[in-house]
This record gives C-alpha cells, sequence and structure tokens, in this order.
C-alpha cells in the first residue's frame, strides 16, 4: 500500500495568517487540570489467544507491594493504573546499597493496551513513524531524586526495565504516579441508566471524549495528538451532551478559520505548538464539515457574534468545493486522498462526498435564514444542482447509490445519501434494511464511519437497529477490554489497522466518543 | 576477573557528618564558567589498524556545510568539535517540508575516542556499569525547537542519527553548539618551551586539569566524575603550578574531613551530589595522602588556619595506619581492595603501602613541627619503626624491594620505596637504574603510576631519564592523538584496559595531567 494513499504534501504551501481570529482562539484557551494518578498493581504480559492481539494483563502484585521492593540490575516490571490515563510519569528514585557509584538507566514503555507492552517495538514494520510508539530510556546522574518524564503519555500500562544500575547498588521507587491532564471539567447531563451495558458504554464514551479534551480537542492523546476537523465535528456534538465546554469548540473552529491556505480553504487538522500551522493536507469532506460544525455550535449555544464572524470562512468552504462539481452538478471524482470518508482500502469517494456536500449545504442555508445575509438564494439554487445529480448515483438495478466510474457500492455512500436527506424517509429506511441485508463488500472500517451508520438510523428512526449497532460494535469494544474507545475496531479482524500494525492504533480516539451524544440526544 | 577484587561495599557504613567543615566546603564552592564551542567538521569513522583501537576519523566535511544540509530519517553522521569538550549540548532543529506529523526521534553517541563512535554500545561486556557509555535518545514533540540535552558528556565527537522523523518532513540543524563548562580560570605560570613535543605536552595536561576542574576536581570528566582522594592529590599539585586555585584544592579537603566514617576514617571519593556522601570505598593509601595533600597544601598557600582545622583529620588517618602495623613495625599485607597503588592484577600492595605510609609520616612531622602541637615526637618513634621495618622488605639476593609473602618485586614497590626516602640518594639512583635494567614483571600500569615514577626519577637527579619517561609515556599517548591524558595507556597494548573494554576508560582523566607540574617545578 502506497503511503500516498494516505499522505498529503504541498510544498510551498501559502497560509493566511489571520491575526485577529487567531487571538480569539487564544483567548478561548482552556486551563488544564491536574490530578495525581498512582498504579493500582503491577501485572504479568501473557500471551493468551483468547484475548485480543493475543496478549492478557495479568495481575500480579499490589502497587504497594511492589513499591516496597528493591529492584537489581536487569529487572523489569509493569505497572497497570487501572484506567487509560493522560499525562505525565514521576518516580521517586532512592539507591539501596553503596552510594549510586554510575548513572541509573531506566527504559519505560507505555501502553494504552496490553499488546504494546506485550510485543517488541523494534519488530514494528507500519508506515506510520515509530516515534509514535511510547518508550523513553533515561539516565539519572544522582539519587535520591524525584524524577518526571518530560513528555506527556496516554497509556494504562507502564512497563518499568531497570536497564543498568551498578553491582554496588540497586533501585527501590518509593512512588510512581501520574500527573493526569485533561481540559475537561463536569460531565453536566450525567444519565441515569438501568442497561449497565449502555451504562458502562456511556461512562467510557465520556472518559474517551475526557482524555481528547487538552489543550485543543484532539483527534488521540497518544497519536496524532491534534486538532483534526473530522474528529472535532464529533467532539463538539458529544460535548454539548456532556461537559458543554463550548469555548473550547469556539476556541477550535477559530484555529481552524485563523489559517486558511491563500485561497480561503481550511486545512483538514491544526497544529498548536509551538504556534498555530495548519497541516499541508486539505480534504473536502473536512472542510464541509467546519460548516457543519458551526452550524452545531450556533444551535448548541445561539452565540451569534462567532457566527456572523465565521461565517464567511465557511462559505468560502461551499465556494470551493463548488470549483469541484461538473455542469451537470456532479461532484467530480479524484485520485487519492482528497476526502477522508473512512479507512477503507479501495472505497470510492466520490458519493458520499457529493452526499456530504449536500448535507453541508443543507446546514449552510439554515444558518443564512437566520443571518439575513442574502445568501439564501444562491445556495438553494447550488442545493437544487446538487440534488438534481444525485439521480446520477443511483443504480435502479441494484437499488443502490454507486461511486465512482467503477459504479462501486459502498456502506459509506448509502448512508451519507441518507444522512443528506435526499430520499424520502420511507426510502432512507428501505435503504438502509436494503444496506444491512445485501451487505456489499465495500463496509464500514472505523468508529467514524460506524458513527455515521447510527446517526442514519436513527435519523430514519430505526432506533432499535442502532442499539443493535451500538451494542455490537461500542459493546464488542467493551467485551474486548476497552477503557476508553479504540481509533480502530474490526469486529472480526481484532488485528485491523490501516497503518500496517496494530501496536500504532490510538486506543483512545476522539472519533469514537458518540456513543454518549447518540444515548443522551435520542434517550437510548 | 572477580569484581570484588576491584569493588568494596560496607553495608551499614556509618557517617559522621562535621557540619561546620563541610559549611566551609561549601563556601568554597567555585563558579562554573561557561563557553559555546562548535563543532569544527564532520567526521567519517574509518576502520585502519594503523591507529589506537582500530579506528580513524576521517574529516568529511565543515561544519558549515554540514548544518546547511536537511536529514531525512536514517541520516547518521558525526560532528568533531575539534578537541576535547564538557558540556551539554544544544541544537536548533527545523523541520523541512510539511509540518511535522509525528515526533522527532533523535539519537546521539559521544566519544571522547573515535573507537567509542565506531563500536556499537551495545556489545559492551565490561564489568563497569555500561550507563557510563554516553549515549541518550530523545523525542521532540514540537518542531521547530532549540533542544538542550539535559544531562553533561565529554567528548571530542558526536554521532547523531535521525532515528524517525516521517515520511512527511525531514530535519535541518540550524546550529549545533556545546556550552563547554569548567571551573578553571587562568593558566597563572605560563611557560615558554622551545621543545615543540614538551610544550603540546604542557598544554595537553593544564587542558586535562581543565576539563576535570568542575565544582570539584573530578577524577574523569566521563567517568567516575567524582572526587576522589588519590587524583586530588595530583591535581592539587599539578594546580599549584598552573590555575592555582587553591580554593578549591581546600574545598575538597573539606568535603573529605567532612564525611569520616564513625573510626574517624576518609573515604576514597566523595559524590557531592545530590549532597555530599562518602562512598563506602576505604583505602589505606588514599586516606594517607589525606595527610600528604594537606601539606601540600599548605607549602602552596601558607593557609595556616585550615591546617590548623584540618591536622585532627590528618593525625587520625595516621592513627588507623598505625593499628595495621604489627610488633615489629611491619604493615600487615591484606587481600583485595584495601590499598590501591596501581591498576595491576595481581600486584601485591604490602611495600608499596607501607612506603607510603613512610612517606605520609614524613610529610605530618613537617606539620607538627610547624604547628608546635607536641605530636612530632609521636610522630618520630612511628617513623622510626617503620623504617626500621624496611629491612624486611628487602632482598639483599635480588637487590629489590620485596612485597607479600611471594616476595614479589615489583616496578611500584621499588619507586615508593624511593619516593619514602628510605635509601640513601645514591643508593636510591642504582635501584632505579636497576629497575629499568631488569625490567621486573609486575610493571606500571596506569599513569598515575607512571607519575610517581618520574617523580622519584627527578628527586633522584635523574632528569634525563624523567624526560625520557614523559616523551616515551605522556608523548606516546600524544603520538596516539590524545586530546586530553588519559586514564589508562599501556604502550604496547592500546586495547588495555582494567575493566574488560576500552570503550568504558576514561579518556581526560585526572591523575594524568601532571606532565605541566613536572615540566614548570622542574623546569624540564
Amino acid at each position: 500500500m502506497e503511503n500516498q494513499t494516505f499522505f498529503q504534501q504541498h510544498n510551498g504551501q501559502q497560509v493566511n495568517r489571520e491575526k485577529q481570529l487567531l487571538d480569539k482562539a487564544e483567548d478561548a484557551r482552556p486551563s488544564l487540570h491536574h490530578k495525581e494518578i498512582q498504579p493500582v498493581s503491577t501485572v504479568k504480559l501473557v500471551r493468551d489467544d483468547y484475548y485480543i492481539h493475543g496478549w492478557k494483563a495479568e495481575f500480579s502484585e499490589t502497587y504497594e507491594r511492589a513499591i516496597g521492593k528493591t529492584y537489581p540490575r536487569g529487572s523489569v516490571f509493569t505497572l497497570d493504573f487501572g484506567e487509560h490515563t493522560v499525562g505525565y510519569l514521576k518516580l521517586q528514585l532512592s539507591p539501596v546499597g553503596s552510594p549510586p557509584d554510575a548513572p541509573l538507566c531506566l527504559k519505560f514503555k507505555f501502553g494504552e493496551m496490553p499488546v504494546e507492552i506485550g510485543e517488541s517495538f523494534s519488530e514494528y514494520n507500519g508506515w506510520l513513524s515509530s516515534s509514535w510508539l511510547q518508550e523513553e530510556t533515561i539516565y539519572v546522574d544522582t539519587l535520591p531524586q524525584e524524577y518526571q518524564l518530560p513528555r506527556r503519555y496516554a497509556f494504562r500500562y507502564v512497563q518499568v526495565e531497570v536497564v543498568e544500575s551498578s553491582p554496588k547498588y540497586d533501585v527501590c521507587f518509593d512512588f510512581i504516579s501520574c500527573t493526569a491532564v485533561s481540559s475537561a471539567e463536569k460531565d453536566r447531563y450525567p444519565v441515569y441508566l438501568t442497561d449497565d451495558k449502555l451504562k458502562n458504554m456511556d461512562n467510557l464514551s465520556v472518559k474517551t471524549l475526557a482524555d481528547c479534551m487538552q489543550d485543543v480537542f484532539e483527534d488521540g492523546p497518544k497519536r496524532d495528538r491534534r486538532l483534526w476537523l473530522g474528529d472535532l465535528r464529533l467532539q463538539a456534538l458529544t460535548n454539548y451532551w456532556t461537559f458543554q465546554q463550548n469555548d473550547l469548540v469556539k476556541r477550535c473552529l477559530y484555529l481552524f478559520a485563523g489559517v486558511p491556505n491563500k485561497e480561503g480553504r481550511v486545512a483538514a487538522n491544526v497544529f498548536t505548538e509551538p504556534a498555530v500551522i495548519p497541516d499541508d493536507t486539505y480534504l473536502f469532506d473536512y472542510a464541509l464539515f467546519f460548516v457543519t460544525s458551526l452550524v452545531d455550535y450556533y444551535e448548541a449555544t445561539s452565540d451569534i457574534e462567532t457566527l456572523q464572524e465565521l461565517w464567511p470562512v465557511a462559505r468560502r468552504q461551499i465556494e470551493l468545493s463548488e470549483k469541484q462539481i461538473d455542469e451537470n452538478g456532479i461532484l467530480k471524482d479524484q485520485e487519492g486522498w482528497w476526502s477522508f470518508i473512512d479507512w477503507k482500502e479501495g472505497l470510492n469517494k466520490q458519493a458520499a462526498s457529493h452526499a456530504i456536500f449536500i448535507y453541508s449545504v443543507k446546514k449552510a442555508i439554515s444558518l443564512t435564514e437566520l443571518l439575513h445575509n442574502g445568501e439564501t438564494e444562491w445556495l438553494h439554487r447550488l442545493l437544487h444542482r446538487l440534488e438534481q445529480a444525485v439521480s446520477f448515483f443511483w443504480d435502479a438495478e441494484q437499488l443502490f447509490f454507486v461511486s465512482g466510474k467503477e459504479r462501486q457500492v459502498s456502506w459509506a455512500t448509502q448512508i451519507w445519501m441518507v444522512l443528506a436527506g435526499v430520499l424520502k424517509p420511507d426510502d432512507s429506511r428501505e435503504l438502509l434494511k436494503r444496506l444491512r441485508k445485501c451487505q456489499p463488500a465495500y463496509s464500514l472500517s472505523t468508529p467514524y464511519m460506524y458513527h455515521h451508520f447510527v446517526e442514519a438510523l436513527l435519523c430514519s428512526d430505526m432506533k432499535q437497529e442502532a442499539v443493535e449497532v451500538l451494542m455490537e460494535y461500542w459493546g464488542g469494544m467493551m467485551d474486548e477490554g476497552a477503557d476508553t474507545f479504540w481509533e480502530l475496531y474490526k469486529p472480526q479482524d481484532a488485528s485491523f489497522s490501516p497503518y500496517g500494525s496494530h501496536i500504532i492504533n490510538s486506543y483512545c480516539h476522539a472519533w469514537s466518543c458518540t456513543p454518549a451524544y447518540f444515548i443522551r440526544k435520542y434517550q437510548l
């Protein structure tokens, strides 16, 4: 699989820096809250095919016993913090024996999942940078010392190896803790659920969101640790039903708006350190989600000032998208990584992207009506052209929407057509039923696309089916021992990774946090 | 070779902390001076048996060219700082290409000698802690960034490996420099030498001392980075003829005096971070060098206050040593690591230690005469007993002093007997000549012991021979490319290490810094 399928690179990318907008983003920067968390126990990693990835973390001894012990060089143990944790590891190190006559060398390996501890990172052969694998080797010249590792990690498990001390001294860990960080505050809309599994799903969903809430809504605190528009949209939706930290959504919208390219296109993701820098990746669907996220934000907050200020940016995304439709109103297909839709090799993205365009223009129309800015008509004309073109994607024989010149039938296309509301409600329901029955080969790959499936079911009054999907899919992760919801999960293939190795997958990922949104909004 | 030969360990070591003395040590703490040093070039490490350890560092390109380049992941290059450097490496890192979408992982390897870069540390199998080998792996989450490595290193060469960036960006080093640290100030007695080799020897000797002058006189800035009494003695002697930073000598004497054990015995070495902690190693010869170092200090400074305050500590070392002589005044032999003398496997230390005792008592007598403290008589009686016992060590047949029950003939024994002045000057000269002619098997091993050989020759009016040894031995290191003088050097065996691997040897070592002392004091 070629990297260019997954990477965009624009040499000579030119960025407009809108100071006024970036200042607003800065004003809305959240405080980070700190909480000390201690490990619960040590665990032994055991090969066991019954468990996901073939690794089981078996209780070994309590944390209190573990820190009472003395570790000679060569010792290795694994701490279990009992839950997913994002923060800074801190240890009080003391020598036992003679005064330390040589530096202490410790190696740490952090894992969100047992497999990350069980398997050797040196055998990693995925195509994402190995520098995402969380490990650190430190040398400590003077002891005793309280040592805080400089980088933030996302983990439940930490393997500690005493690589070297000296023949004259061993080491004792007087305490080990993690200063956990998050900008999440209080869940303002806790729900009382009688179904234990649903209750736990709601909890994990809120925990997933909280661990991704840092200086921005990160996509994953382990990887990529940055603000992606597609993830932001789902995080914001869940936020409105949980933490209601709407200023953080506002901050993120202003960040995207503050660094468009010369054309005015917003980036698919933005870095915030050491400065606000847009990535040179631009995605058709993500740019349109700037529009829909702004609408969602206004619906949740009634913040008309932000709406007015950011509308031109939203409008620009539609204008730029409009340039990509042909004379028949059909969105032109493209090669490669131009629209995200889903992590699915070979997935044709034309029809789903066309549907997302319709979905977004409809949302935009609701905005312009509110703003009375005289742009409604233009948008209605555009919408009409796009809707007229829908018939181009319909295959009357197969009774499915098709995409691309190969006329590919995929789940993603049907789901987005339903969400775009191109069919009458009954027809949408029929299409979704047919989809579940026929099971086309281009299935759903990520929790991100599963989210849209559930949303489509709920919008089509298929609550029972929506709950079934939640239970099977997010419930499936729970059955596999998830502490937070994962970036990637294929029930039939636990080792699935679009990156060539499942140890690089993120196991606490923004776009998987939406069960709480469904549960609370639709009162499941 | 068993470790216990080289390690002492005293469980339950009890230390007296003499606050008043430690406060004086603290008062004399030096300032560290900082100097920015840039690499001169990059070099390629090439296997070449003509060079020491089989490695040659071959010029590759200038520093200016090297920093102008872009390095993709997998790049490796080696910087040459042109001279031995002790300090903190600092780099300005910038991404080239897309915004950095994954952490940058860099690996650094520091070498005083080319072999440390050329050979793999992972194959190290010496018995000193591998944590002394200077390497570091860092992860940099945000770029651009000025990154300073947290630990101090001693090196001339630095290998930099771009272990990982991402397919989307490479790295550029806008600058690389080392903030060199030393407490050494100005050489106050520079000499004008016409002989180039002697002049260079003097320079390297001063540089060696300067790089070891930090918060204390360290034995080696790479390893062990701490204050050893035997090294201090030689550093102080050289200091009196170069930097004259006598407060640093004072500080070190107070440090040893401040943390004796319950018996009052000073430790062989002392740690100063995170607090003043004596090592649990006690050596017969080193403890007596507290006495001689105090005398040397007084002779250089006329600081009677320090002399008076520390005399009781000096006196106590003699009293404790006196307990180890038998009824005939003979110092009792012991097994293992009880007296240092030299790094020489199988060397019997009895006779040399006996001679050091005589040497030290003589120095002590000169002190008590000055202090008029009424202790001269006791010391004279002790000296008399020790001198009477010298005949026990004399082998009239071999015309050499012998040591231990195996009646071992070693260079160390003869040299120390000469330095102790147990023979008439002419007899000393004859003994030294016989030594050079007969070449007994137990030869000299370290620059430390070579120092005493040169000193013995000079004390015996054998200036020509002393210069020959300096030229052969220290000159030999220079011919091998030394930037500073080494902890260990065997002309016939360049790979010699008492630690099982020459890559752990220290190549800038306190006890090798004395050529400047000889050159200046004896006007060579």
